[in-house]
């Protein structure tokens, strides 16, 4: 592109490329017009396109200049060759002697031995590559930095009439499938389990633009900047906003963006893409792919972060150039949520009723999904590349179990999915049908099943799940999702509304359970080494009173007068449940001088997480009310195994021989002293787990809701004293686990686990 | 400073210091005429010159304009009011309007609030802040960019005769005391216990310069260019060093010196400041701070890492330009080294020579602590800013125990000193009789006391501590001081070298103990949210079995026929320990058909350091050859509580109840099997958690040489029964910990501990 000004010059091309775009031609024809109009404008001999056929195969699609016979048979890897190069690294080669050029890759069948000069542009849609394109020259010269910059203009209305199924045929061999249409699978890992079938509902719903290009670069202008004064003026309310006030990285993160909201360099970056023919959505996407582009190669957490508030930004510009405004309330039915990432407040915004959730990203320990797992909804995280696949209202299949979801399925694995899901509800059927018997085993023992609960939300599974009430009430769900600590009155009134929703049932309160990976919005995170082994729980309650006490003070408020069952996290040492004991009486004296009432019945509890507290000493087990066994911490500490870490965290089975021969000295400790236990966990809502614990001499089990029914549907059908004759032989015989006798003596009878 | 070029003019005024600095003159007078002279050449009716009187205090030590009764009296913090900020900042303020400035604070004696323009820059060097200097004006306008800079260049030139000492006067109550002189007390944190007295040796000395000013910045210009064209050969030639080939890490610092060397915009300032009139050697100390500056406020580790490259590449062209080269190997007798920060390898270059070694930085974790450890070097962590107070031959004393270092102390500090370190002598000697004496306790029990070693140079303490025998040698020391993983050769050649430097002694070699804080310098460090919890020793050991395979064969070479004693390290569950052993068998069989010798005894044991192995099935106590307590990491994942992690490492006592009952039932288990057992790591050498230890039965403790005798005395002096029924009393009553008994009764019968 020679022109005098490059602005000029690549929008004459972009005019002819919307003509194009506007004429009734069918896909392959269209990219046969394109590369031969690129060849005459830059005066090249060969123009090419290469498009992905899969997630990491190109395929020519349309040449000018080499061999047309290879046309949908040359086909390369990403990384393979120079073009495999461009569309790998996200960036333009540029070179004057390509067979020279390290990475070179030769594919005779084209012909394009006898060009030396070379120019590979990405066609990229949001920072992901779709495709190549390429001119090149017998000559040996580089293409100038103009040429260069026209052709990724030129790429950047390509990506967006792919995006847009320009290019999609009927028929043919070689014809291109549109986008976003056929099956795929993604394959992430396990947030909740549990199946459903729905439809997608975009969290951020891509932006579908008509006309990626633009004869009036002035009125695209116009639109850029009424749209940027709007997004200056939504950033700034926000700021504004009384709830961010006093909260320190949400006014960070608030603050980044409004500053990027007037960064010139952003926005000139934006005005020169509009100047060079693109509209004004298309110039933004541009800029953004630079940005993802950037972002990628980035390994600063810090850096990646405000190039994650910069993204976040484009999305939001976006929105408000194109009127395409996203209403979180109106989701569908069935709504299955996609999402890149959601933060733990938006995510209860769509409350209970979504049929899952799937995330691109998303850690297993992240606030989000400590809220998806509190509200049961199934869940895979890292699901590859799924937003960019989804579309709203397409079909899709979760298994958060397995980590499996199916996208838009083939009628074959929708039938089978749907007969899963209806072996499942036939399941339930039947254990709802156990509802209100008790979870009595053939030897005549009965284990109170219990649930975990952490949200308002939880509760209504109270009645339906058939519980015998809440074993573990986790308090700290309900500061993670706020952006302050909630006031004493605040938490008396939600504590009492828990209680109002319980039945009349016992409901354990665990005290804040904070640290490690559960870090609140408002407090500074600490630079631990190990945080899972570092100051959390009760030693942070310990060492900062002021909040413990005003939660304990919220709890005897909030019972007002009924009966109160309050625990505390992570007790290492008699020492520490005694310090914190005499603080709950102390409160419960002042309470009643200041003439309030006081609990009917207070039981004051421990959780055993840490190995050192079934060593405690006698006065401890005859001390405390009750104890608590929490299953998760206590057997990462066990096994010195960290259960977020995928490199260990499936090392160590529950059913290990060592794990339970210390339960049960655990639970033979605490019948001498005549000490209730329970135990909490994941592991607890598991069956076969579940039955060995019971097994162990554990009578009290606190799990989700949904796993109530099928673990009492199991214990009804064994003889404990005989799972324990299984268990003591493996023990006894040196196995690594009990697993596969207890598992075998189930299937010898016939019983389904 | 309105001269037509900038250099020129400042070289004027720096001309004029430089005369000054020549001068008989004394210290205050000095400044006096200094601040004149600025004030004339700059046309400002104001100059001033702070000075800091100690680390947060500024005073006003000379001024031409405002009132001289206010010199020495006007004092200021450090972040206080104009001057303050520019100090704690290090940055320069200008402003035409002082009294409107935000952080103005008027101070009434000195007459200054008829002045409106106000400009100060910092006396800094080497990024601290030593003073501020100031000009002011009446008129309320700006000074000029050339104003500031020439200021800044003066600033860097007062800094430099502050340094020298040039402002020091004797006598009167207003005078500075010189620099590096008078008693400093830094207070540090615990690196390895031990005291010592001795001269400061600085792992990187200060540059004296003696004349910071040029009048031939020619011949400047030329001294700075041979000396950089050194540093590129220097440089050039590590690189090419055979040692870095295939060293990631350490490749990519030399490449990033390499690419410093040469950078344009680091040589250019430099040269800059040279065309101002400074020394060479003042430009690069002057860019240098600028760049410790900018040190100071980058919170991302990636870039500070490499900012900290540049700042060690400026002291090494300090170094060539000065000429001032430091031998490494020609250090005084009694030296205790003092350094920001040091590596593993560099550390062991200086050799177990050292009296004690004095970091500002330095992790407890970090490798160089490791190295401090193992040699049983007194060592001191973050001990303040004492690199930039410390001169080489100071008088130093350190106690590592403490965290405590006295630079340059007073008598009366020193003659306690020495009285502490003559009763450890005392003691000493008194233990050095005891040395071929058994551990036999008044109860006539016996426990066998071993040593912790790591190094070669270790083994010499095998004969003078009286050791049975080393007890834990942890072969990962040898691997992380070097840069790339030893040959299986060379592996071979050192573990024969230690047992024929064993007397014959039984040597317990563990195998690798790497992962978690323990990262190979050529190791890719994983990111894992919880290392201590993750994939580390046996874990890694049984994922990449070449390297644990490898260690095996060398270990069987170097044993070739002698007796070997083999532990793995954090064994969690029988299997783990089966495979490994399976592993060491399978290799003696190989080794015996390639007809080399085999050990003529082999014994296999595990650590057990996860609670989890203490519950392991009785098969796996009959297996065991024979099985070491590794206290470290088992006290902190019984506890749960990170013994990196200040916050929580001094929470729970060694001798809490809670874990000396399961140590006791750990020791009844394996007596039961008659499995020999040990323990292992820090507490072992602590003469009361010693005692206790072997109360509860151990029979076989391995401490670090130094504790072998105090353990042996005391001993010797109890009867262990008596002890036990001690500590089951404080357990039976509901102690926290056995300490308060077990020490009371050792008071009550006059045995020191």
């Amino acid at each position: 592109m020679n022109a005098p000004t490059r602005g000029a010059s690549s929008r004459v091309l972009l005019q002819k490329l919307r003509d194009v775009l506007a004429s009734r031609e069918g896909g392959q024809e269209r990219l046969d017009i394109i590369v031969r109009l690129i060849a005459e404008t830059m005066v090249t001999e060969v123009c090419s396109i290469y498009l992905r056929r899969d997630a990491r195969t190109l395929e020519l699609c349309a040449t000018e200049g080499l061999n047309p016979d290879s046309v949908h048979l040359t086909r390369m890897r990403f990384g393979q060759g120079l073009v495999g190069r461009v569309a790998e690294q996200g960036q333009a080669v540029n070179t004057a002697d390509a067979t020279r050029t390290p990475g070179f890759r030769y594919m005779p069948e084209t012909g394009e031995e006898i060009y030396s000069g070379f120019l590979g542009v990405p066609i990229q849609r949001l920072g992901e590559s779709l495709g190549v394109l390429v001119v090149q020259n017998k000559a040996a010269r580089k293409f100038s930095e103009d040429d260069l910059h026209g052709l990724e203009v030129v790429a950047m209305v390509i990506a967006e009439m792919a995006e847009a199924g320009a290019f999609t045929s009927t028929g043919d061999m070689g014809a291109l499938a549109p986008p976003h249409s056929g099956p795929v699978f993604f394959r992430g890992i396990q947030g909740q389990e549990g199946v459903a079938e729905g439809v997608v509902h975009l969290h951020d719903p891509h932006i579908v633009i008509a006309n990626p290009v633009s004869d009036d670069p002035d009125a695209e202008h116009a639109r850029l900047h009424v749209a940027l004064h709007k997004l200056r003026g939504e950033v700034d309310r926000m700021l504004d906003d009384d709830a961010v006030e006093d909260t320190g990285e949400a006014a960070e993160v608030l603050q980044t963006y409004a500053m990027f909201a007037r960064d010139r360099g952003w926005i000139t970056r934006i005005e020169g893409g509009i100047g060079e023919g693109l509209a004004a959505e298309v110039s933004v996407e541009k800029e953004q792919s630079s940005i993802r582009q950037r972002m990628s190669r980035m390994t600063d957490p810090y850096l990646r972060e405000r190039f994650h508030d910069l993204d976040d930004l484009s999305n939001r510009l976006l929105r408000l150039l194109s009127g395409q405004r996203h209403d979180r309330h109106d989701i569908p039915e069935n709504a299955v949520l996609v999402a890149r990432n959601i933060g733990p407040a938006e995510l209860l915004d769509y409350g209970p009723n979504l049929r899952g959730i799937v995330l691109e990203q998303g850690a297993v320990g992240s606030h989000a999904v400590i809220v998806a797992r509190a509200l049961a909804i199934p869940l895979v995280l890292q699901a590859g590349r799924i937003t960019r696949e989804a579309l709203d209202g397409d079909t899709i299949l979760i298994d958060g179990g397995e980590g499996a979801v199916h996208l838009r399925p083939e009628d074959s694995v929708r039938t089978a999915f749907r007969e899963k899901m209806a072996m499942r509800a036939e399941a339930q059927e039947q254990y709802a049908a156990l509802r209100d018997l008790p979870a009595q085993a053939l030897c005549g023992s009965t284990v109170a099943l219990t649930m975990n609960a952490g949200l308002m939300a939880d509760l209504p599974s109270l009645a339906g799940s058939g519980a015998e009430g809440v074993g573990l009430y986790r308090t700290e769900l309900q500061f993670l999702v706020r952006s302050k600590v909630p006031r004493r009155a605040e938490q008396a009134a939600l504590y009492s509304r828990i209680l109002d929703s319980g039945l009349g049932k016992r409901v354990v309160f665990r005290t804040l359970d904070i640290g490690s990976d559960k870090v609140l919005p408002y407090m500074r995170r600490t630079d631990e080494p190990n945080p899972a082994l570092g100051w959390r729980a009760i030693r942070l309650g310990l060492d900062r009173r002021g909040v413990m006490r005003m939660q304990v003070q919220s709890l005897l408020r909030g019972a007002n007068g009924r009966s109160l069952a309050v625990m505390f996290p992570m007790v290492a040492q008699f020492d520490e449940f005694v310090t914190a004991r005499d603080l709950v009486l102390k409160e419960v004296e002042r309470e009643q001088s200041m003439g309030h009432t006081i609990p009917e019945k207070l039981e004051i509890g421990a959780m055993l997480e840490t190995p050192s507290l079934a060593f405690a000493p006698d006065a401890f087990f005859e001390m405390v009310d009750f104890l608590s066994i929490g299953g998760n911490d206590l057997k990462q500490f066990f096994f010195a195994a960290d259960r977020e870490n995928e490199r260990v965290r499936r090392r160590y089975d529950t059913l290990n021989v060592s794990y339970l021969t210390f339960i049960a000295q655990i639970v033979d400790r605490c019948n001498r002293h005549k000490t209730p236990v329970s135990f909490c966990g994941e592991d607890a809502g598991k069956p076969v787990e579940a039955l060995c614990f019971a097994a162990m001499g554990l009578r009290s089990l606190s799990m989700r809701p949904a796993s109530i029914g099928p673990i009492k549907h199991l214990l009804r059908q064994c003889d404990l004293s005989e799972v324990r004759t299984i268990i003591d032989a493996a023990c006894a015989s040196g196995a690594q686990s009990v697993r596969p006798a207890v598992e075998g003596w189930l299937t010898e009878r016939g019983i389904a686990f």
